[in-house]
């Protein structure tokens, strides 16, 4: 079996044209909605400097405004926390994102949580995690990187409900909320994390309808460890050197994509593939918030005292 | 292979031990210290009376002040939730603990979510439930029964880490926070629920180093599902008609206990098995609930003002 490529580029362009169109839609006939989304970047790794980019100019071309604050590495976490709480306060700030990593002196978790639930579009504070995982919930932000899966999922047609899924990474942002997820949407999930022996990797991964890997080691998925026929969604993004290159990187997923796609019926390409997805749910996130937000704050009331 | 009974009775009684004591010592310096827990229970459903009875006794014994507060079936959800934000505001009150399930016309999640998240000593709203699922999260209460068969794995030295773990069922209460205590200390753990196939439980049953049953299905999981030497935990408290019992019913597991107990190496009964290590957890979360409101709002201050 050769596998097809899921192509999360056209995927995603569709989602970001949908976002494009609602924006219109809904100014045409409310001229003062401008969803507007403030990412924060505090140092300057390389890393996040290209997604905070990618982020800017997608929002940018969907009609969303976005600022982005640089604050230098050395913050403390006082200030951060203090830029947050004006953030949240200020009326016109729909969607707040902090890029992470963040520094080692700053507790990511105490950061994450101090954003307003109601613009948490990263889906990472308490009150979006206590939903995501409470039956029945209503969690408002689904951590984007999940979600983004969820839709290629849907769009390949693949069947969730009753498969085998696997996921390999258990981190906040993508492992732990992606396993719920298949859950909720009834596949048999089985997580498996750095603590998981290379025999539990490959007894559970010869059965799997369903890979999602997000563990950031390069290739290191091998072919003969799939199941024929199994849909592979490599949320992997690792750089490793490549002297043909003029950068001398090339970016590469967590799957060995060769041996990998003569087993899988349908296989994520590095880069091209999740990342892409990644960003429009993040743009979808904010228009949920925008919307929100502009119920709750700008709609002229309906009914008004003479 | 003859299973060891897991004695859930015995650890219960430790655990409820170290808890009196805990108590006493700590009246011995604060006076006013006076651990109180309110139960709700609405409706008179003879399952949950039982319930509320044992954790009364338990209560008491243990030198917590224990109230019940009974409502009548057809409590209003305003009417239920107005009740919980007077405990919420009663600063005597250390814990509040909302009996399930209520009748249909009351929105469980929306009762569980009002509860006051230094009170909420059954760990099912929002903020703990979100710190339970945050990675280095913090949650103050863990749910009572998931806590609960922790500490019998632990008492009775049962390797977690690296192991292969099923849990059975994925509610709110019992399987999600069961699977996700379960990775937490390093398992690879596979949640199984109502539309996994009969193909698929045997499948990671049969691999599976730890069970843990909780689908209220009587006798259900037979011996030859299970892994030699299995460590199986069975949450499942069923009632079955016995014509030879005075009462006419028994109480079985979700476990077919004879042929378990010719494959597993540990396994509980039911009842004497996980029942009381709930309870057990529930006083436990109580005693950190009074402890952390009487360090907010009953200790002397260290510096006053002459
Ligand atoms: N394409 C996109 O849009 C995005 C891509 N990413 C990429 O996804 C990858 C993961 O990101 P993130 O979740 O933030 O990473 P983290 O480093 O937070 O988490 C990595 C997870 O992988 C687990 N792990 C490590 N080694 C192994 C192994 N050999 N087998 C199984 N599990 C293992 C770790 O286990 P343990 O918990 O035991 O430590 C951990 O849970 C990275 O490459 C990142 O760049 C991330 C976000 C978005
Ligand atoms: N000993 C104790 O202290 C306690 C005991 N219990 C007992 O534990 C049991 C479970 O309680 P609770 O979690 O509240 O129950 P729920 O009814 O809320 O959940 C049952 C779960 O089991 C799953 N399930 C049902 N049938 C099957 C099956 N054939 N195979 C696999 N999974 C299945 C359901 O799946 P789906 O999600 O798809 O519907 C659901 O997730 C009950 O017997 C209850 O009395 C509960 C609490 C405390």
């Amino acid at each position: 079996m050769v596998a097809e490529k899921i192509d999360g580029k056209e995927v995603a362009l569709k989602v970001r044209t949908r976002i494009h169109e609602e924006v219109k839609k809904f100014q045409a006939v409310h001229k003062n909605f401008n969803p507007y989304l403030t990412i924060i970047q505090v140092g300057d790794r390389q890393d996040s400097s290209t997604y905070v980019r990618m982020k800017l100019k997608a929002a940018q071309e969907a009609g969303i405004e976005c600022k982005i604050i640089k604050l230098p590495e050395e913050i403390t976490e006082f200030e951060l926390l203090t830029q947050i709480r004006h953030l949240n306060e200020d009326v016109n700030v729909d969607g707040i994102l902090v890029q992470l990593p963040l520094p080692e002196h700053i507790n990511e978790g105490k950061i994450t949580s101090e954003v307003d639930a109601n613009k948490d579009v990263d889906g990472l504070g308490p009150a979006n995690v206590g939903e995501l995982y409470k039956k029945g919930g209503n969690a408002r932000f689904l951590p984007c990187t999940p979600k983004g899966v969820m839709t290629l999922l849907s769009e390949y047609n693949v069947q969730v409900s009753g498969s085998n899924a696997v996921v390999l990474g258990r981190s906040d942002i993508v492992g732990k909320p992606m396993s719920q997820l298949l859950n909720q949407a009834n596949a048999t999930v089985t997580s498996l994390h750095s603590r998981s022996s290379p025999e539990q990797l490959q007894f559970y991964l010869s059965k799997a309808d369903i890979v999602v890997s997000a563990i950031g080691k390069s290739e290191f998925i091998k072919g003969d460890w799939i199941k024929e026929g199994a849909v592979v969604i490599d949320v992997g993004t690792n750089f490793i050197s490549d002297s043909s290159r003029a950068s001398g990187s090339r970016l590469v997923g967590d799957c060995d994509f060769k041996s990998v796609s003569e087993k899988a019926s349908l296989l994520t390409p590095v880069p091209g593939g999740v990342g892409p997805m990644t960003v429009a749910s993040l743009l979808d996130n904010v228009i949920i918030a925008a919307k929100a937000n502009f119920e709750t704050n700008f709609q002229t009331p309906k009914f008004t005292n003479p």
